[in-house]
């Protein structure tokens, strides 16, 4: 795959400065808000039943992640990501801890079969337990290696006829076929807070630039890694980070791009 | 104007440390309780119609932000706005992304028509679609520049009694017939999300202190963007910025403002 | 008291890395969920009624904070804490801004009494508020020093057979009859929002690895004060404080501790 379709994607998102409609966590909203801003992307959080389908209707993409849903978000998440369906507008769920807790598992299954995303996005746990529909997370953290749920995710991927991105140390990415994989990363995003939820809303706002939502995967997944290894050599600890993710972010270029990446496909 | 008198408003802060009751957003709430104690203000979070009442007779003034508005919230703002005025306690108000969606530009305008806030802040955007009743808000971002709405905002001013904040590169300061510019501040301000919402709980703390709105909210824009100009000349990017910001308010001295306020008035 | 046995809590806690189950305010939720990680526990953040019970059940103990408390959260914070107590899951209770507002005071006794925490963490106002039935609390803030509240706190750990922490520059820990004293820490904690709301959660996090609550809570507060300490002199305010202290939890050695431990116990 030529890496210069990433850093293309990278300037259109730059340029177009799309609006990101997110239904997401209380734990990260502050986190995903300020990622999509520093990569160039201009986002909303916005959460009410009375107004979640108009605001889809002025967004370029709709980021649903159910990490402290309850049944009012949950509703909302059902009316917005059912109206980016209908309007075609490209949605991005995360099934955060799936399979933790029967509501997380049930909930999981429930809106993505009705909201059928564009791309889908979870741990190795949360991805088993949204094909098997049972059990098997500990809390949000994943209890297995994203590659034990490459088959798990295929299989979703052809029921919802979009991509779904499995992370760990390794991603995988796949429409159900065809299978990249990309390496970047480091271990001290783990320890961070909501990496996995900012990687959501960074493929959110790469759907909203590349029609693709392949292509838009894993354009998201290389920039969150590239950033994410970046960051890590300047840091200490999980506290600074966080910040040096952001400023990664907000400064990254097309020649760091080239000189990292690290993807495994055959497309 | 005497910059000294922002001065003099900053020392009263840090010496009363008034609370400041916030109904507020997700996405800012942590920083901005961050920014009140870095000024110098005690920060209480409050939004529950059990309490709001409540908490708004033990505080020195009321911050309200309808950012990620829904309908117990914003009964709750109306309670704590209502009261506020009736015990003559001076609230103010961040009409969050009025404009863009009918749900928000309607909220927006009952709650400012009915909690007379003594001081509004918005963006051009926000100002523009509360003065006009309708739309053109991108998400949460301002698609006008701030001097666009200086007219909305003399009107506003009018018909709340108080005064309204246009932010942005410049910030107009109204009460309907004066006019205070203030051009303090960094671009990348822009790039951490919740900056204006700061901008607004600063409004909130000042108010505690100093009863003249215009005052209070000149020495706020002021802080704010001062502490905004040292942050950024510090800063590699908007997650350190958002640090180095809490820091220079913390930190923050009267020479700091005598060497770099720039304000255009006639007062 | 041995020093040492931190020192086996800190590694015990590092290796187990227990599921601690937290509902908890929206000002701290993106800060305690990285303080645990930091630390090496492996945070969930759960509210719904829906799923508490499930939660609390794979969960090695539970964090109940009332920061932003409201009426579905409460519920949820009963069921969550009856459920612990009885499964026998330890958990922890911050009673946030009680005597503040009549709402807050009537919760935090309804809560106490009817989950009976292993460990009740509060400021001094807030402890002298819960065992008097009576209000005095600046908002979120102290209006007390943590000594006046000690007999308050031998009274409530009598109550709940737990123990209590009141926090300050000294931290009181009772089991009702002993009572142990950390003097670690920082002024500079004072001034980053949450750090009461972080207090408890480590709190909770030992209680995940040791049943005695007593050792849990004095590891907790030493591990607290001493990170904070570290962070302090690397800060240049607030803002930095509040990554350097992340970074400190997770960088803290045993020589740390041992250097810096300031403990005054007849134990």
């Amino acid at each position: 795959m030529d890496a210069n379709k990433i850093i293309s994607d990278l300037n259109s998102l730059r340029e177009k400065s799309p609006l990101v409609h997110n239904i997401t966590n209380f734990v990260v909203m502050n986190n995903t808000a300020n990622a999509l801003l520093a990569l160039g992307a201009s986002p909303v959080m916005a959460h009410s039943r009375e107004e979640v389908r108009d605001m889809v209707k002025i967004a370029s993409s709709l980021v649903l992640n159910m990490g402290t849903l309850n049944a009012p978000w949950v509703e909302s998440m059902l009316i917005a990501g059912e109206s980016a369906l209908e309007m075609s507008i490209p949605s991005v769920f995360d099934p955060v801890g799936a399979g933790a807790t029967p509501y997380r598992t049930e909930t999981a299954s429930f809106l993505f079969e009705r909201c059928k995303p564009a791309i889908l996005r979870g741990n190795a746990s949360e991805i088993l337990s949204l094909a098997n529909k049972e059990g098997g997370t500990k809390g949000v953290d994943s209890m297995a290696q994203s590659g034990d749920a490459l088959s798990a995710a295929k299989t979703l991927a052809g029921q919802s006829g979009g991509v779904v991105i499995v992370s760990g140390a390794e991603d995988f990415i796949t429409d159900g076929s065809r299978v990249v994989t990309v390496s970047n990363g480091s271990p001290l995003m783990g320890k961070v807070t909501g990496m996995g939820c900012t990687a959501t809303a960074i493929a959110g706002a790469f759907a909203a630039v590349n029609p693709d939502p392949l292509m838009a995967s894993i354009s998201a997944m290389v920039v969150m890694g590239v950033a994410g290894e970046l960051a890590a050599e300047k840091s200490s600890g999980p506290g600074t980070m966080q910040l040096h993710f952001l400023d990664c972010l907000y400064n990254l270029t097309g020649e760091d791009i080239l000189s990292r990446v690290r993807i495994n496909s055959g497309i």
